[in-house]
């Protein structure tokens, strides 16, 4: 360890290097993983990534790559005499092309600098998410981040063009094109996009960047019962087309725990019911926009689908609207709680919850089991509290949860990734065969498995 | 081989088998190419598939998938001796999910059909190209077929939800989830799309429907010169975003071969223009369409992008605008000819066709070059003729267009694939190191190299 060490050293600048002492000042992640590694590693350009990995090849050492640090599944997380290699210093804009529509970063920049930069010429980067200030691209990519605007522009896989990465043996795969089709063979980003670090080294990417919409509408609605939601996402599609880009939904469990801070949020309704749906739609006209979404209230109310509904008619209105949606601290009240990411088809989401809820109840009668999330994409957010988080406690809901997902054909991650947290639950989604092909792969283009080695299955 | 040939007999129902005589009745490739295959299976269910593709492992026999021949890049080939696997018999719609929006079919079903599946139920499957009555839903994923409608809904890929694929060896990789989200370990199914039947054989799939649009408006507009061709493509993405869903491109000298042809086309315009563009949106609304449509229109002329324009105003206006450019058969007065499938950015575009233009020029004082293309997507379709239709003529017209793509980042293959006919370059568009982490995969997956075999890449 110590040469390898040393070897990094002379190839790098002294920044670059975090060992020893210093290493304790490094964050955690999201998952409360603290930093155990040997050394963290700071390049600055794809060179020198090229020239960590292949010492760490030579080696034989292993190496965990480090976005944002926001992951929710434990993907950054270090075993002792891990190296971390981190991306911070490798945030450069390189060129926003107001031609093409295109912008190429280096890997560690922040979502929100991408955003921010495509806004200074009217272009929009549609991802995005609550972590956006310290998430990645790199670790978007990393992850096939979704977000909230999904159903209109797709998960990130969608909006990149190209990807250089460096393998684990150093080699450089640099996918830099620009273009958005381009059938001349295997499209390898492919395999980078969604593969938690495990297959290579994001360093740059070519980012898709649409004009941006002129038009925002946005409600919130409340629906008597799940049918009507199933209904609403219906008809919504059908009206409001292409502008859909968000169908929020959460279950009055979420949306009193909410409300319980009447510091932060004024209830919208007077009543109570039983769902409760943000919609909004981006489009490019402000006045036919406009025209378009209220008749497509009407329509919802005349149809009897909704009960209420409040239209957001200024930015201040549309933004205390989204933090209802968006305020997940008022789940701490539930501590200590499990979160899961699931996606499974419409018409399974009742049955499954009141089956996980029949589980729960019996065996913690208090147990409370709060729901939430990207309704239009399918992807459900359940927190469950049971009124402790021990380990064995959280296999027993884990269990329960994931067990009852696999006999209505659901998912166990949607959008945040297998990492460490959710390989055990990997084979509820994945055949054997399924995962013998992803270890096939693994082991074609990692042979030593150096690259986050025991993420998302063991080899 | 004989052994083999009685060895499947013995899986296979009689029909499933065509020997001998029987074998000159099969249609070729779109590229002419013959079949020379030495027996044509054809399975009903994937089992079947996966014996006849195990026993082809067994015996070391290499296999050519085969879907509705419509490929323009000769990747249904066969050589002597080997042995084609046609889905044809493989035509099942098993589900339209209403519901959940998805239709999962067998791979051999024809796109026309499964685009009329949905429109029965008030859905649409996206995906849109001139040879849907033949071309099979496995044909289109192996390409990821582009087509009509990529600029708003994406190519194939994006389009697909699940695949069900055989691997060389037998083993059947079933990944036919409905759900949009689905981060749970490497997402397979992006190795069988595009990648032309080297890497498994795709025998079911789970697509992606949405809402059939209730608006559709169309124009053809003339357009002054290249500047305000782009010009006007970036206002239009502006003006009506979400719901512009086509912007092809025709040269003047593609149009007036069209319009030689009196009597199938009316000449849209009284005078003669550089360029000519077909736009057309799709909503959700008749009224505010049009009138967001009309407004752009307005907006075009008076930023004087455009110097006239014919919009339709009944169906029959509208197929007679896209039977324009839809008229690849005016092509047949340039025969012989070569035809070429390319992106690059549209800023490139002018320069890289003033080059090549220069160039066959030089070489062939007669020669033309016809062009249109999908420019919303940067893809342009290159018609050349240069007199006569020789291997060695089209080697030295490949060598201009493909030679003089490189200088300008081109990609050798937008929508169509590499196949038999591009593989010499594909180096053009990708790395060598690119093409090396292509051999490894497939090497991974397909060690004995049985599965379309010398298609892409020389192993
Ligand atoms: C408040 C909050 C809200 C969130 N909302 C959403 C949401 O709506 N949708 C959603 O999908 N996620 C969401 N997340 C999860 C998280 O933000 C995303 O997964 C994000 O994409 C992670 O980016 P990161 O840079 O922090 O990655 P990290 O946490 O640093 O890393 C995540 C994984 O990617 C790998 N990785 C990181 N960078 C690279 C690279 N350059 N090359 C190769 N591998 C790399 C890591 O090894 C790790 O396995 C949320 C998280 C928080 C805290
Ligand atoms: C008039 C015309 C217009 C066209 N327009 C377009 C267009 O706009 N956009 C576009 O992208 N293409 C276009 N094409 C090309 C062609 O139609 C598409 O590539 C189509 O997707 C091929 O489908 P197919 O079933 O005919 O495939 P085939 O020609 O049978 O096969 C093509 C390739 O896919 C493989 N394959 C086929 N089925 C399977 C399977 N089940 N599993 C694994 N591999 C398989 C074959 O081995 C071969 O390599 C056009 C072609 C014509 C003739």
């Amino acid at each position: 360890m110590s040469q390898l060490i040393e070897e990094l050293k002379g190839k790098l600048d002294a920044p670059a290097m975090i060992t020893g002492a210093d290493l304790q000042q490094r964050p955690g992640d999201m998952s409360g993983n603290l930093c155990r590694a040997e050394a963290i590693v700071r390049p600055k350009t794809t060179a020198e990534v090229a020239e960590i990995l292949k010492l760490c090849n030579i080696h034989n050492h292993p190496v965990v790559t480090m976005g944002g640090l926001t992951g929710l599944a434990g993907g950054c997380a270090t075993r002792p005499g891990d190296i971390g290699l981190s991306m911070e210093r490798m945030t450069g804009i390189e060129e926003v092309d107001v031609k093409n529509h295109t912008m190429t970063v280096q890997a560690g920049v922040p979502l929100q600098s991408v955003q921010e930069a495509a806004a200074e010429v009217g272009l929009m980067f549609p991802v995005d998410l609550g972590a956006r200030g310290s998430a990645t691209i790199g670790g978007n990519i990393a992850t096939n981040a979704g977000g909230n605007r999904v159903l209109r522009f797709g998960m990130t896989r969608q909006l990149v063009l190209g990807i250089e990465a460096v393998l684990a043996d150093g080699t450089v795969i640099k996918s830099l094109g620009k273009v958005l089709k381009d059938n001349s063979g295997y499209d390898l980003k492919q395999l980078f996009i969604g593969s938690e670090g495990t297959l290579g080294v994001v360093t740059r990417a070519v980012l898709r960047l649409i004009p941006e919409p002129r038009s925002q509408n946005t409600a919130l609605v409340a629906v008597p019962d799940f049918e009507s939601v199933i209904a609403l996402l219906h008809r919504a599609k059908y009206c409001l087309g292409s502008n859909l880009s968000g169908f929020e939904l959460m279950w009055d469990s979420f949306f009193q725990l909410v409300m319980a801070h009447r510091d932060r949020h004024r209830p919208p309704f007077a009543d109570q019911y039983p769902f409760y749906v943000l919609i909004e739609t981006l489009g490019s006209d402000i006045d036919t926009d406009a025209a378009l979404f209220e008749n497509a209230l009407e329509d919802f109310y005349a149809a009897g689908l909704i009960a209420d509904a409040v239209v957001a008619k200024s930015n201040t209105e549309r933004d205390a609207l989204w933090a209802i949606r968006e305020d997940v601290e008022a789940l701490i009240s539930l501590y200590p709680m499990f979160l899961f990411d699931i996606s499974l088809a419409l018409d399974n989401m009742q049955a499954y919850l009141a089956d996980i809820n029949d589980s729960l109840k019996r065996r913690w009668p208090e147990s409370q089991c709060v729901v939430f999330g990207h309704l239009g994409d399918g992807n459900l957010h359940l927190v469950v509290a049971v009124g402790d988080g021990e380990p064995d406690t959280r296999t027993a809901v884990e269990e329960i949860v994931y067990g009852t997902l696999r006999d209505y054909s659901g998912v166990v991650s949607a959008e945040h990734g297998i990492g460490l947290e959710k390989k055990d639950y990997l084979s509820v989604t994945r055949s054997d065969a399924e995962i013998a092909m992803m270890k096939c792969l693994k082991r074609a283009m990692d042979p030593k498995n150096l690259l986050n080695p025991g993420k998302i299955f063991a080899l």
